[in-house]
């Protein structure tokens, strides 16, 4: 008998299991490039945890790799597929199981996507803080799974500060529940914790309970523009007194790409800080005197709403805009704040040295720098050499102090430089818990370490 | 040959390794009242972490209980030994050993006392921020160990939140760097959290790496009565909308034994807030009008500091004013917020059964509460009612959908009552975690798990 058949035997006539090659291949892989993937034999649209029990529990009898996947908005290659495989998909598992205002918290299926969670608590004067710019349509497991970040984390933290509980199965087909509803609890070991950033490789996140925060008030948002992003990257340093709940920085080859396609509304400078202020609007006007100290060209501030939007968007624009020049390769790397202006000049001099189109831009107030690497689709030279240069890219923020990914994850493309950061006994640790969770290797074999 | 002489051997010269037993009894017990303990066969004063690498491999070979030891200000019996144990103290292990003022983070030794971080990051305009009461004399290593919380924490978030990373002295004495230094980082699992609230059961931390944050402004703080702690509690949760940087929670029985000892200023009521605003002073006016919706009595506010360290002075003298009238059993639970009301008066109604005098004070925007039970010292009766009533009040907060510590850890006294809030299938989990790092079990054997 064919797994298929089994596994369609065992979870029931109920359970939605796809093996239309047209439609799996489209559950193959996740949006970083150069990742490889191949179409698995099925994908289960999985409804409830019962039914991810029973196919991991098969899973797990027969040795079959099981990937998960929330929306396959990923950038690491994590959420990717081979033909051996069985994907396990989050996606009709969407709803808000309960929303408890009073203790602001949520209670979640894993495929809510993490906007329906943030305009559902703006109802009661609550919000969802963490905002990857995937928000719209990624899903709150696929943002634990990954420990996603965003623009305003640079004040209220990521993904991880913000999950309290889960629900997990986990590969034998054991449905467990983690953590405390509470806000504080130190019950048991943090096992919750450790299943945020675990990339789909320890179990299947099911449920989330997570924090609701108040929300803030609408910001007061300033742009600088900074002769170099040495410049800028030094202000940003200094800026993060303010308590910025942005703190974004793009550089001039991206200003130009931003450019190219939509006006500005302000001159092409070497760099650009965006910073904003959700308590203490009154303060910046002293930013900008700060910004002054760091060869200011110009800068503006407004606490309307409309101007926000605009004064922001080139931030918005920044990967959009690099991804019209041609096929692009988003790197993913965190640093000290301190060593922001080395990286962007190594990484100036990388682009020089390889002859190609490398835009930076990044969370300046977290370290976390997203340089991407752009080239001609079809060239397969300038693919071969921006892939070296991914990996370079990488090398240097290592050798800066810096880390192999600060929010998308290792995946299946960045293994190969996690033995710089962490000696072999932690390399066997990891194993030796990841052994614990999942004893066959079932989930996600090949990704994250 | 003893293991005191072969373990003294094993350590070379160097080491401070005593076994006087007038010396060791006073390393054989934290603050916990009735937690067993006796003093150890020795203590090491360890001085760094190879000594005790060398010492955890004498022991993991000899299998040897060993004791890790910050500044035994613990209240869960966890820091206590057996006649069988090594304690290993850090309290040697005192030095702040960098401190990067401009990305906001310094690496200690697990023995720097708490305070003594914060007042070097004073300096620099900056905070470490949780702040246990026993925050003078209590080690970060410990709390980082008990994953400590305190006033500020309602905002802040308690110490899991602040710290990056860690060197650990694992049992079978390799000495291992975890997490990054970084802001952010997805590289490895999250092992950096997983010790962080393991009360010394995986390892001894030795050195850690600690956000430091742009100070906060002083506060602007308020006092408010009310007839009842329902009233009191059901304000509480409407308050956190102010986001305060305190929000604590006084009954009537805690309120009459600080007036009996310091006059209080202002008449008993049923219960006290005392609510802190690092940003918004101007708020303090709305948030008294919120009060008056719950029965305020009486409420001022101020933002001169010599006033707030009077108004808050209440809450700091709770338990030292409860100590005063006998032998107390310091409870720590945490449960939704809105629960705090249901549980007092369960607690409330414990005391008139138990004829037992049980004062509640706690963080009351974290749902952490901390019922104090007082009886007379020598009376042994009461003495043993006082161990019911302390279990009793575990198990009304978990009834309420709480949890058995909230902040002071499980210790050796806790145990009993983990298993009701987790699945036989957890707590198998968290065993085999321990065994990956822990395979002979030598360390803080009996506690935790
Ligand atoms: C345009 C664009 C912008 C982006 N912006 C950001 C950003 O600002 N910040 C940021 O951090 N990321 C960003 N990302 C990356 C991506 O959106 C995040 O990593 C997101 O968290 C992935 O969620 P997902 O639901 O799409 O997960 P997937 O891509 O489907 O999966 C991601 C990983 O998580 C695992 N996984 C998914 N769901 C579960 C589950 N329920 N249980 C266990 N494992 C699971 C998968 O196996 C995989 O390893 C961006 C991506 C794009 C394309
Ligand atoms: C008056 C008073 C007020 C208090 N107020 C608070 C409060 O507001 N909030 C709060 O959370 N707690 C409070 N506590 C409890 C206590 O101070 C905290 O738990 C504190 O974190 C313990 O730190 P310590 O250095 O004294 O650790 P110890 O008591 O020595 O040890 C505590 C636990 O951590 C382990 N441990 C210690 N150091 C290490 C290390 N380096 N590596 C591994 N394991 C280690 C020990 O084995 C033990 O299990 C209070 C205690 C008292 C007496």
């Amino acid at each position: 008998m064919s797994h298929l058949v089994a596994l369609s035997a065992a979870l029931g006539p109920d359970a939605t299991l796809i093996s239309d090659s047209d439609i799996t291949a489209s559950y193959s892989r996740d949006h970083a490039p150069f990742a490889v993937s191949a179409p698995p034999f099925a994908v289960l649209l999985a409804k409830n945890a019962q039914e991810i029990s029973k196919a991991l529990i098969f899973a797990n009898e027969n040795k079959i790799p099981v990937v998960t996947r929330g929306a396959g908005s990923g950038l690491s290659g994590g959420a990717n597929s081979d033909a051996q495989s069985l994907v396990i998909s989050l996606e009709k598992m969407n709803r808000i199981l309960s929303l408890d205002a009073a203790n602001q918290i949520a209670r979640v299926q894993a495929g809510v996507i993490n906007i329906d969670l943030d305009t559902a608590a703006k109802e009661h004067g609550l919000a969802y803080l963490p905002d990857p710019a995937s928000r719209e349509w990624s899903t709150l497991g696929g943002n634990a799974a990954t420990n996603a970040g965003g623009m305003c984390c640079v004040k209220y933290g990521v993904t991880t500060a913000h999950v309290r509980a889960l629900q997990v199965v986990l590969a034998t087909g054991e449905i467990i529940e983690l953590g405390s509803a509470t806000k504080k609890s130190v019950t048991t070991y943090d096992l919750v914790h450790l299943f945020v950033g675990s990339e789909g490789t320890l179990g299947i996140i099911t449920e989330l309970t997570l924090n609701l925060e108040i929300r803030p008030a609408p910001p007061a948002t300033l742009i600088a523009t900074f002769p170099s992003v040495t410049k800028a990257a030094a202000a940003a340093a200094v800026l993060l007194k303010y308590r910025p709940s942005m703190l974004e920085i793009v550089d001039q080859t991206t200003l130009k790409a931003v450019q190219a396609w939509h006006p500005l509304g302000f001159e092409v400078a070497g760099s650009v800080l965006l910073m904003q202020l959700d308590e203490n609007h009154s303060l910046c006007e002293a930013a900008l005197e700060t910004c002054k100290k760091f060869d200011l060209i110009d800068g503006v501030y407004s606490d309307d709403p409309a101007d926000a939007a605009d004064l922001i968007r080139v931030r918005k624009l920044a990967y959009p805009a690099l991804e019209r020049m041609g096929a692009t390769l988003l790197d993913d790397v965190a640093l000290p704040i301190t060593k922001i202006a080395e990286f962007v000049e190594k990484v100036e001099a990388l682009s020089r040295e390889t002859n190609l189109v490398i835009g930076i831009f990044g969370h300046a107030g977290d370290g976390n720098m997203h340089p991407t690497i752009v080239h001609d689709h079809g060239d397969t030279a300038a693919a071969d050499r921006a892939k070296q240069a991914f990996a370079r890219i990488v090398e240097i923020a290592q050798s800066l102090g810096g880390t192999a990914s600060g929010e998308h994850g290792i995946g299946s493309i960045k293994q190969g430089f996690v033995a710089n950061e962490i000696s072999p006994k932690v390399a066997a640790l990891q194993r030796e818990v990841k052994k614990t969770f999942d004893p066959n290797g079932i989930l996600n074999p090949g990704k994250k370490i």
